[in-house]
């Protein structure tokens, strides 16, 4: 398995991004990634109450398992926007299909921004020309710039490997940066490879990779309107086919864990404001569900964030968010690290050189490990910390 | 009911707060509250699981239903401490209940400040010469500011009235800022009261007044491992007894409520960093547990925090948060208002004069009213906003 993310490319994928002036000025803000072929797809949404209307969209014609396009923008969510946002998504979907020349049903369409305003259709139509004309094969990278809202750098991730007996490519793109606790996904991830393999095998495997990667991710704890994940899967690698319960279905997998490892840890590391990249690993859980509890206690405490954001070693707020999770834990069993320095075990502090801990809060990328003591099931987070600038990014992202 | 916070008294207590040099400088960190008689006493404490050495002894202590004095640290929490931490507490009891000259059962103690830190126990031992010998009627407010950490402002409550056909005082003290999602109580707070009571409807009336009061704050959605909320009546007023199930156990229950109130908003007010004062009020529920979950999904999320510390009127967050709530939902009979404007009704957004709600936004004092159509519950939260100096005051809390 090579890793590369120059001139990202996958064969039988086109891809494209323009300005068509939804932010109002010259910000690419309309993406296209476009298959030759019609491709397997599997799709993974929001679980959001007030899901947008190109989710309500998606999750339909998701369930025929085949697409062929992902439509973008950015620069508007069309969530909270009634019958009429619907409206304006399908009418956008229309338009579409009709340059691309593809049944309207293998169309997918994504929105974010602002939550609350309508989608300025026209713009949006008088951009496709444009975005369908300019499709080529290396036009990931446009099609991935103009997803991105507070976003610092583009995340694109490719693995290239022998699968069935042919090298296949898997390039995964995504926008993050805030509003990042995906229950299901992060807010928009884009896979795309030519394997070929069985519409089941893809959606079993792209549930198992996103619950590894993206749903393990909470830069603010918040659950988006918009959260999309998407696979296409065209088949123009020619492999042995791949189906459930086969050695070399593991071995894809592998491969996409991989590229959306990369995209998810780039998305915590691009979340709005972060200066320092934290993994939360528990340990010794009754449940994975309570391993989950208290790493995510710990993860969204504003309090953890801030001290590690302003290398403030005060690792008592760990534990309090420990304490917090609301799960039966037997206390004197519980044990806090981080970095390399055990700082809490067997209800007592562990005797600390307090200029280590102090380094180990400087550095840009921390480890804590928190050890339950009751059982064998773990799960990690990943998060980032909360700075000035996530406050000032969100208090006046609308306006 | 008279309301007063001039020269706070209750009769038959006595106060005082002092340097003993725990926060290094010369800033009040110890503080005593003293009955001049046995007190009928009730307290609730945080449910973290790391309760700091105090909580534990006092849960114990409290059990009797009687007590004596309140002794208070600031400046080290006495939480993640271990047996020493628990050794260290019972040194400074034994020391204070010698110079009080009460059994060592009716001395309750609390500490608040830095998790994970030892207790200065001879500082607080040399402290406690000058804290008894300048015990005194007026000094409710001395015993405060002893108990302030990164509190801007004290907060002393009193009502008085007559109850049981005579004259009694409730006067109520509390300190906050950070680390506020109490979850039985919030960080520390202390009522006296005159009142001659039952032990059982003392207990009762004093659940029930939190729960609708401090139980009802987030400033930060952290629970601390120190909460502490402690009753003492006396008594001496010499009202006809409060027992339950009496008519005028009603009239003392609304008192001691709207102290608690008082306070408890104080609380949220002088938040870390806090510049706005939100009510989030969920009406319309199934179950008041329902209530809550979505009044807190909105109170704890910070992208909504800090578009009303931006003044940004992102309403769209608002409906984000209470989407992501988890609890099962009607969208098509959501409905969201802020200050006296509808947003957001029968799934669709409002017709707004953009200016009307830029302008509510700028308010110190925002209502937030979502309601759900699906039942009659309804909860209620008081928050505050999210600003660079709650991440300021944060990022550098122990050093």
């Amino acid at each position: 398995m090579t890793k590369s993310t120059n001139k990202a490319s996958v064969p039988g994928f086109l891809a494209h991004g323009v300005s068509a002036g939804i932010k109002g000025g010259k910000q690419k803000d309309l993406g296209l990634i476009f298959s030759t072929i019609p491709a397997k797809a599997a799709a993974l949404f929001t679980k959001n109450t007030f899901k947008a209307a190109p989710v309500l969209i998606d999750a339909e014609r998701i369930k025929r398992g085949m697409a062929q396009a992902i439509l973008t923008n950015s620069g508007c969510a069309n969530a909270a926007t009634g019958k009429e946002g619907m409206a304006d998504a399908l009418a956008v979907s229309a338009a579409a299909v009709r340059q691309l020349k593809i049944p309207e049903e293998h169309l997918l369409l994504c929105s974010t921004g602002v939550i609350g305003k309508r989608l300025p259709v026209r713009k949006i139509e008088s951009g496709l020309g444009k975005l369908v004309r300019g499709l080529n094969e290396f036009g990931i990278e446009d099609a991935e710039a103009a997803m991105m809202t507070t976003d610092k750098y583009p995340k694109i991730a490719v693995r290239k490997g022998i699968v069935g007996a042919k090298d296949i490519t898997i390039c995964g793109i995504a926008k993050g940066a805030g509003m990042i606790e995906p229950n299901m996904a992060t807010l928009l991830t884009y896979v795309m490879t030519d394997a070929l393999i069985d519409t089941k095998a893809l959606n079993t495997v792209f549930h198992q990779a996103i619950d590894l990667t993206f749903n393990a991710v909470s830069v603010d704890g918040c659950m988006s309107t918009n959260d999309t994940a998407i696979i296409l899967a065209n088949g123009l690698a020619g492999n042995n086919p791949l189906e459930r319960a086969q050695a070399r279905l593991q071995r894809f997998r592998e491969m996409l864990t991989d590229v959306l490892a990369e995209l998810a840890q780039a998305v915590v590391k691009d979340g709005e404001g972060a200066t320092k990249f934290i993994t939360v690993v528990v340990e010794g859980a009754k449940s994975k569900s309570d391993a989950r509890r208290v790493a995510y206690s710990v993860a969204n405490s504003n309090l953890v964030k801030t001290a590690f954001f302003g290398e403030d070693p005060n690792w008592g707020r760990i534990l309090a968010a420990i304490g917090a999770s609301g799960i039966l834990l037997e206390k004197e069993k519980v044990s806090l690290s981080i970095g390399n320095m055990t700082v809490f075990v067997q209800d007592a502090p562990a005797n600390l050189p307090p200029t280590g801990l102090k380094e180990i809060f400087r550095d840009g990328n921390i480890e804590i490990r928190i050890g339950l003591g009751g059982g064998d099931k773990s799960y990690s987070v990943y998060t980032s910390d909360l700075s000035y600038d996530y406050v000032k990014i969100n208090a006046s992202y609308s306006t």
